[in-house]
């Protein structure tokens, strides 16, 4: 079994999401990580014997490193990407990968020069119903792609936040975090270079001003075309139409209706909420750790209903397979429960580390995605199409 | 009771979709009808004791209508009703109202002129739920529409058609038929004047060359923005997110998978097709007439999956009632199922021909669904934004 020596690049929010994959997935072993907050570093020391650092240079100076996942706020990934790379550190950073494309290309020329490989994620294009979706087109038994429905209906915007999460100049708002993972699923199944896109953000809380919700056609090279809706305001939760399983993966209840309004309700400045968004994250006083031993059973992580329109045939992923609606028939293709959650990406970082195999999503391809994202806003700010890659 | 006695054109599909309402609704008398099949005309005959022609003209004569309902396909809508304005009628024409501007403003002209009123139905912006809904939105009490999300996957393009049914410039495919509903719809729950569209349709199936799909987002003079997307190819059924209610209010059987597709697919030629179509309809050998005395339960009739997010709820009309998704709590608004399908029309006419209360779907309020539609087609075509009203 080939194992990755990882180093962590911030103990956030990101990072939490990820451990539990780091947890279960026994390829992993976590030796060293860099935070500001002291109460992170001191957990992470308790929970991996590993030494922390308060900046990501002495991280990328511990000799035994193969690989730094990069999981601090979006503003910083480029600067901590070069900084991976000139160590020669291969690098996996999280979505989105930068603020601009100037960024981007930065982090992919720091890391080609360095001889590392790049990848972006976790994003949910990883996820294995959509991979295997992608497989099923890739057949070529459906025909061609002709048109993509994504929706996403969550309460994004309401979940504590620091403050810079809620300044879109920042990379705050659904655009850089939730496009991010739309607009990367809808690319991997249009199989097809994206050629333009027209988009209408919604920015409508003036306590949250950022973007909270946004609807995009994108056209793709082969002819077909995408709708892509998210609202992060919403009351209604999309879930339902995924079997009522979260984007983790995890089995929801009924009972959890407006939770996260009505936590934010009581919560009375913007540093009390930074201050509860710390509480809740790795290190702070309201963290639970994920268990080791018994990691709670879940279905595969999703982005929220999608269906894939080919010429003979209909693709919905779903947390626990893919429905194939052919023209004659409705089948279910099951999918095993992941063993562990996020897998896809600890399968992809150690491909490229240890077999050198370039990976589905590097930095080009992510570049493509924040391209889009970047597009989206303007052209809802230009009330116009925005040409991709011109 | 007032009662409406109502002569009829055109006794094909639309007719047949509108019979249970003329049927069940103890008001409306039918006294007349207007067919070139000469078989339909004696099913008429015989199943109301009443009157036909073969053509308009000599309805439109007959003493004692009141209202004429324009029924032939759409690219006589515009002829039809000048011909029933002319004799004094009240005009109920199907949507699409026609396949022009300049046809719609003839038709608003001669109907002003003659002083009587024009309503442009059924259309299911006419179904309770969506009504019901209007009115929740403007009780205020969920601040002002944001964005709506209107979908629709269905069979349309594989059922039973007549070859002018499949031609766009007579009429034909999913942006005229299809949109026509759910733009209708839409501006109805925006509640302000569409301002501008951009869309992308689909017309993938060289066997039938019309649109079949399409993506559209709408924006509103109110700043509110409404993605609208359907696909008539569709395998996946999105009836499934409507508690599996159909279109006109049945519950669907999942044995009924791919049906449209395979009945179609034993036909060889657009002339079978169409003796297929005409077989099926009022008159024809296969025509079963639904039951005057025992109407099957049905729920409310529906447009596909909706969803209006205003700022501090979600609303979603269902065929069973509204659930009204607040900040706090999620509740369920339940709708007595319908006594008669459609009632909403007879309602609405019978109180512009009696009450003389000008009709919410009049002409001038069709036409601007029309110039929606008819931009839509445009702004695909042409790769931009079409202005609306413009």
């Amino acid at each position: 079994m080939q194992t990755l020596k990882l180093g962590i690049a911030g103990l956030g929010r990101a990072f939490s999401l990820m451990l539990p994959t780091f947890l279960a997935d026994t390829r992993v072993k976590l030796v060293g990580a860099c935070d500001p907050r002291e109460t992170a570093r001191a957990q992470f020391e308790a929970d991996f014997d590993a030494p922390t650092f308060d900046d990501i240079e002495a991280l990328a100076r511990m000799p035994d490193i193969d690989a730094i996942y990069i999981a601090s706020p979006h503003q910083f990934h480029a600067a901590h990407t070069r900084i991976a790379a000139r160590h020669g550190r291969h690098v996996l950073v999280e979505k989105p990968m930068a603020l601009s494309l100037a960024e981007c290309d930065d982090m992919i020329a720091a890391c080609r020069e360095a001889g590392v490989h790049l990848i972006v994620g976790h994003c949910h294009s990883f996820d294995t119903p959509y991979l295997r979706t992608r497989e099923l087109i890739a057949s070529g038994a459906f025909g061609g792609v002709k048109m993509i429905q994504a929706l996403n209906y969550t309460d994004y915007l309401f979940r504590p936040r620091r403050p810079e999460e809620l300044k879109t100049e920042e990379g705050g708002g659904a655009v850089f975090s939730q496009a991010a993972h739309q607009v990367d699923v809808v690319r991997l199944l249009a199989g097809s270079r994206a050629t333009r896109i027209r988009a209408a953000v919604g920015n409508w809380d003036a306590s949250r001003p950022t973007e909270g919700a946004y609807a995009a056609t994108l056209w793709f090279d082969n002819g077909a075309f995408a709708t892509l809706s998210y609202s992060g305001y919403a009351h209604f939760d999309s879930d339902e139409w995924t079997g009522w399983i979260g984007e983790m993966g995890q089995a929801k209840h009924a009972d959890g209706y407006g939770a996260a309004r009505r936590k934010l309700a009581l919560v009375q400045s913007r540093d009390e909420e930074a201050r509860l968004k710390a509480a809740g994250t790795y290190g702070g006083a309201a963290y639970t750790s994920p268990s080791r031993s018994q990691p709670e059973p879940r279905l595969h992580q999703h982005f929220g209903p999608l269906i894939v329109s080919c010429e003979r045939g209909d693709l919905r992923p779903l947390p626990d397979g893919v429905i194939v609606y052919g023209d004659e028939r409705c089948e279910r293709i099951a999918l095993d429960a992941p063993r562990v959650p996020r897998s896809e990406v600890i399968d992809e970082l150690i491909a490229a580390v240890h077999g050198d195999i370039a990976p589905l999503h590097d930095g080009v391809w992510a570049r493509g995605t924040l391209e889009i994202c970047l597009a989206m806003l303007r052209s809802s700010a230009e009330q116009r199409d925005v040409l991709i890659g011109a």
